[in-house]
């Protein structure tokens, strides 16, 4: 029995066909990055665990990721995410350079997942960092940066929706209005992180069992969970005589408008990201489509990632956007283009085997040039020319037979218009017009 | 103590001047092989440890692979190389498709390796293959793709050579001349791979040693280790009545000659590629400089690598060319550009702070039209507008003060040609023009 042909559960294999997709979307990601001045930065596929477990805790790491000792005895693990690397990167520069500093990438990570639609083990997630940025204007471009990337596809509003919060008006809530602990605040978080997949009389079991909350608190907090607007959060903190700690919220709002955000935006009072290091703006972006309504991306705002370096607090702010769940969306709505062949100038051809030698010298001739150009080893039949030319999604065909041997020409056709050309073999400049003309009518 | 801010031994982290240069180093790889017609596939970072032990043998794989068992049971390699990776996926696609077969790839690997100099533990290969290409033609084509690669970096013939042997040559020559037994083969490669770091009396001693071979044999292979060329190549064979088999060697140098291919090609009867699968051709790119005497790149032909998934033979040639050695060979030539900077087209700076939304909107429309538009968050003094644009690499930088934001205008400087003009905030497809004009000069 041979080996199997299948790859590793969860992973997968790209064929010409899926890799053009791929690189389809990483080339939107990395122009939609540098349209802003983001520059791509790479780092190592395994890092030591201890990072990991500094910024996510124990039980999170350990659950999810591929983690094993090397013979130096390090416990290393294969990148679940991208932001402890990037945080660990900015920590050995950040004194040195000029802010903010906009970095992105595109790494490929591992976690220890069930395979299911929109989770594998292995995918790529687009990153996309900004440290430094004074005010919330770090978190303003962020979500720009999100948005125009989504717009590159031919995205736009009634497709997708940014569903975001700001952990400072959480915070807020949780210290002046609940003023609960900082221990029953972690509950808060875990609950509200739940409360969209269960009915109101569940989360109201929960804060029964899982903190002290009087009756009157809990109305407030089903108050806040109920809020369907930036602006009535804003009157939610005002009633509760939080007039001075809804400056940087409203400062926000007004720039969202500015830059013309909002059709995009929803605010959402379920959105906390978990127990993360979250300090500011908190988002994910949904589908919009009853038949794919997941998030495609996620993000927020940081203040004290280096922290673990014993480095100063930077604020970043940041998304990861993964390949799985956008190739779902950009299905869902029908915005990927026909990518089911390779784009290729010249398909050479030539029906007697004494013109091999001839077909290859002119190959190289175009090539270096710059042209794509596909070359046979072995005659061709006349009727197998042009269907073998289209499957390497040639622009022009070229033949030579015997006769055109003995003239020292070629015969060169562009497969779209049809026009057919005869060129002498030594016509290389004339030769690559031709194809450049047609190629750009 | 905080946590360390290094990268995992042997890993390289990539800020963006580095990452300039790699990205640069693949988009070479990608142009070149899109150049003949390669397309780009990817396979995943795991493969199960069979598939290494399968190619490669036991011992090789234990010692240098990056392998566990995961919580399935399986037993997994992060990838060493691509080779059995894309001989999985051709294995299962290649009775549909119609040949040859042109496949490029450029993962990231990892191997368990002592970091130095041209060696670390995670390296990016540039792997090109191309399969069921009939005759020599898939051999020539790969030394093509090779070659066309290190031109497009501005290499010449002077700074780099192909080692090239041909297993086809050497398989005869133990077969038909010296007659020896498949273990004793086995023994031979390995004393010919070793051969070149040695003087030949350690040789000798391992020939004693290790085979049986009588002194006439040992005279024999010492004279085959001592050829020069290919034609000396094809007169030992002759001499040794093997005219026979020396057919297939003279067509491929045949081709390479009409191809211009001899001038980057010496003949090396100790390039034999370890006990690897190959059966053609096997090279090694080697720099020529001094300072830099190391393969850049290896490869070969190899006939039966389907055999492990039980599927017919098919004709394969490829090589595998990693960063760490294209980088050291085009730093030592002194080949690489000037990336120490990113590539902007507006650096938007404001002089007053009120002048802020109307930059970001600026910023927004010109990205619209593809430009690459890097913002600032606040006033900036006049003094340090011009050496913050040069640190972003724009090659244009916007002024807005008091006075242009009264006017509804805004200043745009040229940072070459020191050319600059006023325009309205509105007159965005002027403002465009004005760029897109000075770029192309």
């Amino acid at each position: 029995m041979g080996l199997s042909k299948k790859p590793y559960k969860g992973t997968r294999d790209f064929f010409p066909k899926e890799k053009r997709i791929q690189d389809y979307m990483f080339q939107m990601m990395k122009k939609t990055a540098e349209s802003f001045g983001y520059e791509s930065y790479d780092g190592p596929l395994l890092e030591e665990v201890e990072l990991y477990k500094a910024k996510s805790g124990e039980e999170l790491i350990n659950e999810q990721i591929y983690s094993f000792e090397d013979r130096g005895n390090r416990f290393v693990a294969i990148r679940p995410e991208m932001t402890p690397t990037v945080a660990r990167m900015v920590a050995n520069i950040h004194k040195e350079v000029s802010k903010p500093i906009r970095w992105f990438s595109i790494p490929n990570l591992m976690r220890y997942e069930k395979p299911q639609k929109g989770r594998l083990r292995e995918h790529w997630q687009f990153n996309c960092d900004i440290f430094g940025a004074s005010d919330r204007w770090g978190e303003i471009e962020i979500l720009q940066v999100a948005v125009n990337l989504l717009k590159s596809f031919g995205a736009n509003s009634s497709m997708f929706e940014i569903q975001i919060n700001d952990r400072e008006i959480v915070d807020c809530i949780f210290k002046n209005i609940l003023k609960v602990d900082s221990e029953t605040s972690y509950r808060l978080y875990k609950i509200i992180d739940k409360s969209k997949k269960v009915p109101k009389d569940a989360v109201s079991k929960m804060l029964d069992e899982q903190t002290k909350m009087t009756d009157k608190e809990k109305v407030q907090f089903f108050e806040y969970l109920e809020l369907k607007s930036f602006s009535e959060a804003v009157s939610y903190l005002e009633k509760n005589n939080q007039k001075d700690n809804t400056q940087s919220l409203k400062s926000l709002i007004d720039q969202i408008n500015i830059l013309g955000l909002e059709e995009y935006i929803k605010y959402d009072p379920a959105i906390v990201r978990g127990l993360d290091y979250y300090t500011g703006i908190v988002f994910e972006i949904f589908d919009k489509h009853p038949d794919n309504r997941r998030a495609i991306c996620g993000g927020g705002a940081y203040a004290n990632l280096l922290k673990i370096f014993n480095e100063e607090p930077l604020a970043g702010v940041g998304f990861g956007l993964g390949d799985v769940t956008l190739k779902d969306f950009l299905e869902t709505h029908n915005l990927l283009p026909d990518l089911s062949l390779p784009k290729n100038d010249l398909y050479i051809t030539f029906q007697d085997e004494n013109c091999l030698d001839e077909s290859l010298k002119l190959a190289q001739n175009l090539r270096e040039k710059d042209l794509n150009v596909v070359t046979n080893f072995s005659a061709l039949k006349f009727k197998k020319v042009f269907s073998n030319a289209e499957k390497a999604g040639a622009k022009f065909v070229s033949l030579i037979g015997q006769k055109e041997l003995d003239n020292k020409s070629i015969l060169i056709k562009n497969l779209k218009s049809k026009e057919q050309k005869e060129f002498k073999l030594n016509q290389i400049e004339e030769v690559y017009s031709f194809i450049i003309e047609g190629n750009n009518e």
